[in-house]
């Protein structure tokens, strides 16, 4: 299943509602801001995902914005407006890097252009590259992380890196190494957390329960005595920015997981694709994303957490570079030190 | 608030419905089956308050099965069918073991009296003067543990250790330690985890803000970043059942956050009364409650996980000695070696 597709003829965005998975429910997107809610309100996400989900954003925003009153409106404003439009695409999720780092490769290819309606075909045109290559990266990180997953491994995972986390819908990342490897008739077992707040693990269980594979779904807080319990063989999780340094930012509870997977001395594989690696930021320099208390202070209608009591709901944390056996990504398998292998990624973006 | 009272007017047991909180709502015991399901279904909840609940069920039983049309039952039948009602009661919720003691303790008792009324009376007396019992260890403890909570120290508590959790009422025994330093005007800060699956974290909430406590509820995830970010002075967490080697059965999450705290070099303390250690058993020998599925498959009315994909739901998890800094119980502070320095309590018991 895609988690979204683009209606040429109706020039709308169709996405699938992640928000209600195993229920499949679609939503229209007609206008920017019916895309800035879907990724807020995580309708679609996953860090692949949302990256070309902001694109089609962009490409409504540039329909919309393209006349006023029926006639067309100056390329100077169009252009203002438009990057407006990326600016607040890219602060609906400010920790996965991939969106912003698409933005703004087409936002440089568009300043060569001089045409609205040149720009409107280059956006749509740079989304569908971006799925297909989105699609290869994803089976280059299947392919190579395959030589991690032993025949008879039980693999703990977290959140969701399936196919619904990317555009292309196939495979996804780390959860792509987990389906490749049953693929391949390696024997698998596979435990996923629920990951609240968000509850993304019920992606997890609907995408691998579809495809056969053994899964069965845990508390967030039952990973520590399984793992204590010596019947995990390795952790992998995706990521949604990697720094040059190796810090991994991931869903908020990646953290815990990689010290427990160092503590038992278990390896602990992070999947990703090139376009989520940061080049440019340093640690200090990254915000993580506080999501709405509400998320936390109810479960489904009921209120568990009284009016005036707080809530602390970072949607990532940080993983160091120490915790981490390997990265896998499509370009290969990268170990430690980091600062060295990641830099070699370098001369291939 | 009480978990639940007595009512000697109609003899039946008024029991706060815990899964509801924060709404408060009753539900009212009347024979021993009403109390299983209510021990079962975490109506009520907290190893210190089930025991005495268990007590009360088996009251419930006796003054139920003392009569058959009418009659007085042979005084042997009854016994036979009192000691069915204790096993099924130490079944209901096997990893606490205050409830299995307290029940092995009563029925002891029970052993050396020859009249049915006389057995009734005996075991109400008994459920209040473990109340009575349980009310001072909860102060002790608070009182004990205060020398280890610092001013201006944040603290991380795991579940619900408030006085709900106990049959007094007052206290209780990690969050006793808290509520006491708060009252000795400790400048302190809590943050407490939401406890997937059952939630038991804003049981924490509703007491501690009802005192002023300055609390915050987590998601069970978001515990790494707080001790990362070096936001957590310790760790502190209840016990249903400590053994003499030092391995506490605690509720699942634990073992994760003894794991962080071990890691980030931040104190770990187990707060207990000295009626939660079982100086008989060996870790084999305990059977860690599986609960059922459903507390994960669904979040409110909302189903997440789909049909055929199995849960692992694991009410406790093990967290061996040496990742513990002290255990703080009625009778003092006990630091490591735990095997010898728990022995020295047995004089006491």
């Amino acid at each position: 299943m895609k988690p979204f597709e683009w209606n040429q003829d109706t020039e709308t965005l169709i996405i699938v509602d992640q928000r209600v998975l195993p229920s499949v429910e679609y939503i229209t997107c007609s206008k920017l801001e019916d895309v800035l809610g879907a990724i807020k309100n995580m309708i679609v996400r996953g860090a692949p995902a949302i990256a070309i989900a902001g694109l089609y954003g962009l490409a409504l925003h540039a329909l919309n914005i393209k006349q006023e009153k029926g006639v067309l409106v100056n390329f100077d404003k169009f252009l203002i407006e438009l990057k407006k439009g990326a600016t607040q695409l890219i602060k609906a999720r400010p920790t996965a890097v991939n969106l912003s780092l698409l933005l703004e490769k087409v936002l440089e290819g568009i300043s060569q252009l001089s045409n609205i309606e040149e720009i409107i075909r280059f956006i749509l045109r740079e989304a569908e590259l971006a799925i297909d290559e989105d699609r290869k990266m994803n089976l280059q990180i299947a392919e190579n992380g395959l030589e991690l997953i032993k025949d008879n491994f039980t693999i703990l995972t977290h959140c969701h890196t399936g196919g619904l986390a990317g555009p292309s819908g196939e495979y996804g990342t780390a959860q792509g190494i987990i389906l490749r490897a049953f693929e391949k008739k390696r024997n698998i077992k596979v435990f996923a957390t629920e990951t609240r707040p968000f509850l993304q693990g019920r992606i997890t269980a609907f995408e691998l329960a579809q495809e056969n594979v053994d899964i069965t779904i845990i508390p967030d807080n039952a990973a520590g005595i399984l793992i204590y319990q010596k019947r995990i063989d390795c952790v992998i999780v995706g990521a949604d920015r990697v720094l040059s340094t190796g810090h991994v930012f991931n869903k908020i509870g990646t953290y815990a997981l990689a010290v427990l997977a160092k503590y038992h001395k278990i390896p602990f594989y992070v999947a990703l694709p090139t376009t989520t690696f940061d080049f440019e930021n340093k640690l200090e320099d990254i915000i993580v994303e506080q999501r709405d208390p509400k998320e936390v202070k109810f479960c489904g209608d009921q209120q568990i957490v009284p009016n005036n009591v707080p809530v602390f709901n970072p949607a990532f944390d940080i993983t160091p570079p120490e915790l981490i056996t390997a990265i896998i990504c499509n370009k290969g398998v990268l170990y430690p030190p980091f600062e060295k292998s990641i830099d070699t990624l370098r001369t291939f973006l």
